[in-house]
C-alpha cells in the first residue's frame, strides 16, 4: 500500500549541530534525489549506499550544501516506501534551503508523525508500536525508555494479541453453538465459558494494574518535600540530586514559592518540589505554610515530611501530621547525629501506616533508604523491575478498562446462564476494544490524534 | 596521518527529533561498530552501506536502540579516517546510552570541533576551510551561508594562495639576486620589485576592504530606530518584519527598555532595535530619551531616525538632528499621506550627508526604499552581491592587516632602494601571515583556539 504522494521533512532536532537530516519518503523520493543531488564520484546512486556530493539547484546550478546522501529502496525501510536521507550541515540555512529545493521538486511537507503513520498504514508497525516511537524519543530516563522500546518491539502488542486469541476461541465456540445447535459438536457449557472469560479478565486486569506505574514512568513521580524551616529540606533535595543523575537541574517552579528539580531515581523520573522554600525568608508567607503544604498533598504522588529529631515536636509538626495522607507519605526523622528527642516509635504511634526513616543529611546517612522506599512505592511490589509489559499510554488504559467492563458483563450473564447471543455481544465488544489498541479496528480520527503527538520529521 | 585514538560524539543538535546521530572516527571505529551493532539481515557491515539493526550491549545482551548504521572506510571520509555513523532515535536516552556504550568499547569523547580538526590535520581541509564549517552551521541568512560555503569550498583559500604565489615569485627573485649577484641572471630592479609588491598590496587591501561587509554578514547589522513617540517607529519595525523573512521574532532585548528583532533583509542579517520603546509609557524615562538615543548611536551600524512629516519639527527632533552621525543615518519622513509640513529639502539643509526617504507606513509606501538603502550601505557599492570572496573572520582580517603592513614596509624600503636583504624580511613576514590564514604556518595554540569555537560532534 504505497501512498500517492511523497513527503519530506527535517528529521533531526532543531538547532545547530554537526549534521542535520532531510528525510524523504514516497515513490518520488529517488527521482527527487536524482534531481537535486550531484554525487562527487559516480553518477549512479546505489541502493543503501552513502554517497558524498553536493545539493545543487537544477535551475540556477547554485550549490546549496555539501552532503552525504543515501537512497533506501522500499519495502525494507522505515515507512515501507522508498526513503531518501540527505545529511546536510546541521544549520538552519542549509537544512531550510535543501528542504525547500526538495519540496519544489515533487515532495510535500510531511505532517508531524507522518513517516511513522505510513509505517503503520503500510503494516510495518501496529498502532501501539507506532505510538511507542514518540515515547522512545521523549523518554527522560532509562526505565521509561526500556518500556517504550519494548512496546516498539511489539512485546506489548504480543500480549494484547494473546488475550484476543483467547477471546476468538470463546467467540468461535459461542458462534458454533448458536448456529449449529443440533450438530455433533462439543457443546459449550456455561462453566467452561466462565472459566475462559475469567482468564481473559485476569490478564486484562493485570495490564490495567500496571498502568499506574506506567503513568509514573511516562509522566514522572510528583514528590513534595514538606517540613518546617531548617529541618533539612534543601539538604535532602541536594543529596537526592547528587546521588541521582539529574535530568535538568534547577528548573524554576511554575510559581515563585516552589523549587522544582527533575531527577531520575533508579530509572524513575521524579519531579521533586520543595513547596515551602520561600517560607524561610518571609513572615507573612510563613503563616501560609500549612495551607501550602496541604495543597501540595493533593498534587503529589508522594509526600516526604521531614522533621528535626533533635527538637521536640512543635504545633506546626503536629498540624502537618494531622493532615498527612499516610499511604503516600515518607516521614523522615533528620539530624540523628545530634541528641535525639523524637523517636520512630513515637511517630509510628501517630502515623501507623506511614513509612518512617531516620537520617542524617549532615553525615549523608539514610538517603539510600529514602530512594529505595520511593522505588518500592512506584513498583508497589506488584511489578518486577525487569522489562515486563507495562501500560504507559492513557488511550491503552481506557481501552483495557472498556474491555474489562465488557468481559465483566459477559461473566455476569454467564453466571445467570443467559442466552449465548447476549453474551456474544459483550465478548465481541471486549475483542474490539483490544483490537483498537493495536490499530486493527480503529477509526481514522483516532489515528490522526495519535500521530498529532509526534514531532516533525518522524 | 592517522590519529592514534578513536573519538565519538553526538553529531546532531541537542533536543528531540526523529533521528539523532552518534559519529565515531578513528582506526577503531569499525571494530567498535562490530562490537555494539547487530545487523538485522546480514553479519557483514559493508563499506558505506546503510544497514538496519540494533545496538546491543555485548555484556548484558540488552538492546539499547533500533538503528541504521553506516561504516565509511577512510581516507575518503569527513576526517580522512575510518568513520562510523549510527542513526539512533532522536531522543536523549537512546543517544546517551549508545554513546556510553561506544565510549566503553574503545572510543573517547570528542572535543568540540575535533572531527573537523582531524579533517584539517589530515590535510583534507585547510584552516580557513575548516573555520568555514562552523560558519556554515551557524549562518542565519542565505547570504551569510553562501559566503561561508564558498570559503568551505576553498574559494577564499585559492585567493590567498594566488597572493602568496606572487610573493613567492618576489622572494625567489630577491634570493637569486642576493645569492648569485654575479651570475648571468636577470637582475631584479627596484622598479619591478615595487610594481610586484604593489600588486600584492592591492589584492590584500581589497580583501581587507571586504571585511566590513563580511563582519556584518557574520554578526548582523545593528540598526537602531529612533524618534519621538507616535511617529511610526513600531509600524516601520513591523513593516520591515513583514517584508523580510523574520529569523526570530521578538527576542527580548538585553535591557528592558529596548525591543530587539532579528530579521534578514535581502540576505543580510539585521538586528533591529527600537531604543525608545518604553518612553511612551513613562514620564521619567521620557526625559532620558535623548540620552538613550545618543547611546544607541554608538552601538548601531546604522541609525534610522524617523519623523512625522505632518508636524513641525520639535525641540526634541532638532536635538536628535544635532547629534546624528550623518554618514550612518537614514532619515525617514513618515506620514506623507497626511498634509506635509516638513519637507526633504528642509532636512537636507540641516543634514546634507544623510539619506532622506519619504514614507507612509499607513499606506506601506517607501519601505522598499529603506530596505534598498540598507543593502546599499552594507555593500557600499564596493562589493557585488554575487558570490565574491569576502573576509568574514576576524582572525583572517588581522592577518591580512599584518600582511599589508609588511608589504607596505617593503614597498617603502624599495622606494628608498635599501638592501634586498632587508626587503626580503618584510616580504617573508607578509608571506607567513597569509600562510597562517590557511594554516600552513600556524601554531598549535591558534589551531586549538580555532576549533574551540565549534559545537560538539562536528
Amino acid at each position: 500500500m504505497i501512498m500517492e504522494d511523497t513527503i519530506a521533512a527535517i528529521a533531526t532536532p532543531p538547532g545547530e549541530g554537526g549534521i542535520g537530516i532531510i528525510r524523504i519518503s514516497g515513490e518520488n523520493a529517488k527521482k527527487i534525489l536524482d534531481t537535486v543531488f550531484a554525487p562527487a564520484n559516480s553518477t549512479i546512486v546505489e541502493n543503501r549506499k552513502m554517497s558524498y556530493g553536493t545539493i545543487v539547484d537544477p535551475f540556477s546550478q547554485k550549490v546549496i550544501d555539501e552532503v552525504l546522501s543515501v537512497y533506501m529502496k522500499g519495502p525494507k525501510t522505515y515507512t515501507v516506501e522508498d526513503v531518501v536521507e540527505i545529511n546536510c550541515h546541521g544549520g538552519m540555512v542549509p537544512l531550510r534551503r535543501t528542504l525547500e529545493l526538495v519540496l519544489k521538486h515533487g515532495a510535500r511537507m510531511a505532517e508531524p508523525g507522518e513517516f511513522t503513520k505510513r509505517a503503520f498504514l503500510n503494516g510495518r508497525l501496529d498502532l501501539s508500536q507506532a505510538e511507542a516511537v514518540i515515547d522512545v524519543i521523549k523518554a527522560k530516563t532509562d526505565k521509561t525508555f526500556d518500556v517504550a522500546l519494548n512496546q516498539l518491539e511489539g512485546i506489548f502488542s504480543k500480549k494484547i494479541k494473546e488475550i484476543r486469541k483467547l477471546l476468538v476461541d470463546v467467540l468461535v465456540n459461542i458462534t458454533v453453538n448458536i448456529d449449529y445447535p443440533d450438530e455433533d459438536i462439543e457443546e459449550i457449557t456455561y462453566d467452561k465459558l466462565e472459566q475462559d472469560l475469567s482468564l481473559v479478565r485476569k490478564a486484562v486486569a493485570g495490564l490495567i494494574k500496571s498502568a499506574d506505574t506506567g503513568r509514573i514512568l511516562q509522566e514522572g513521580l510528583n514528590v513534595a518535600i514538606i517540613g518546617k524551616p531548617n529541618v533539612g529540606k534543601s539538604s535532602l533535595m541536594n543529596n537526592l540530586l547528587n546521588e541521582a543523575r539529574a535530568i535538568v537541574t534547577e528548573i524554576p517552579g511554575t510559581t515563585r514559592d516552589t523549587i522544582e528539580e527533575h531527577l531520575s531515581i533508579k530509572g524513575i523520573p521524579v519531579r521533586l518540589t520543595d513547596t515551602a522554600g520561600i517560607r524561610e525568608t518571609d513572615d507573612l508567607i510563613e503563616k501560609m505554610g500549612i495551607e501550602k503544604s496541604k495543597e501540595s498533598f493533593n498534587h503529589a504522588d508522594l509526600v516526604i515530611f521531614i522533621m528535626d529529631s533533635s527538637r521536640e515536636l512543635s504545633q506546626e509538626d503536629l498540624e502537618i501530621i494531622e493532615h498527612l495522607e499516610q499511604q503516600k507519605a515518607i516521614v523522615v526523622l533528620n539530624k540523628i547525629d545530634l541528641k535525639q528527642v523524637v523517636f520512630c516509635e513515637q511517630i509510628a504511634e501517630m502515623l501507623p501506616k506511614a513509612v518512617i526513616i531516620e537520617t542524617s543529611m549532615e553525615k549523608q546517612q539514610g538517603i539510600d533508604l529514602i530512594e529505595d522506599k520511593i522505588v518500592d512505592m512506584v513498583y508497589g511490589g506488584k511489578v518486577s523491575q525487569s522489562d515486563s509489559v507495562m501500560v504507559t499510554n492513557v488511550r491503552h488504559k481506557n481501552l483495557l478498562m472498556s474491555a474489562e467492563k465488557s468481559v465483566d458483563d459477559a461473566i455476569e450473564m454467564t453466571k445467570k446462564k443467559e442466552a449465548l447471543e447476549f453474551i456474544e455481544i459483550d465478548v465481541n465488544s471486549s475483542y474490539e476494544a483490544l483490537g483498537e489498541i493495536i490499530g486493527e479496528t480503529v477509526q481514522d480520527d483516532i489515528i490522526n490524534e495519535v500521530f498529532a503527538r509526534f514531532c516533525l520529521g518522524k
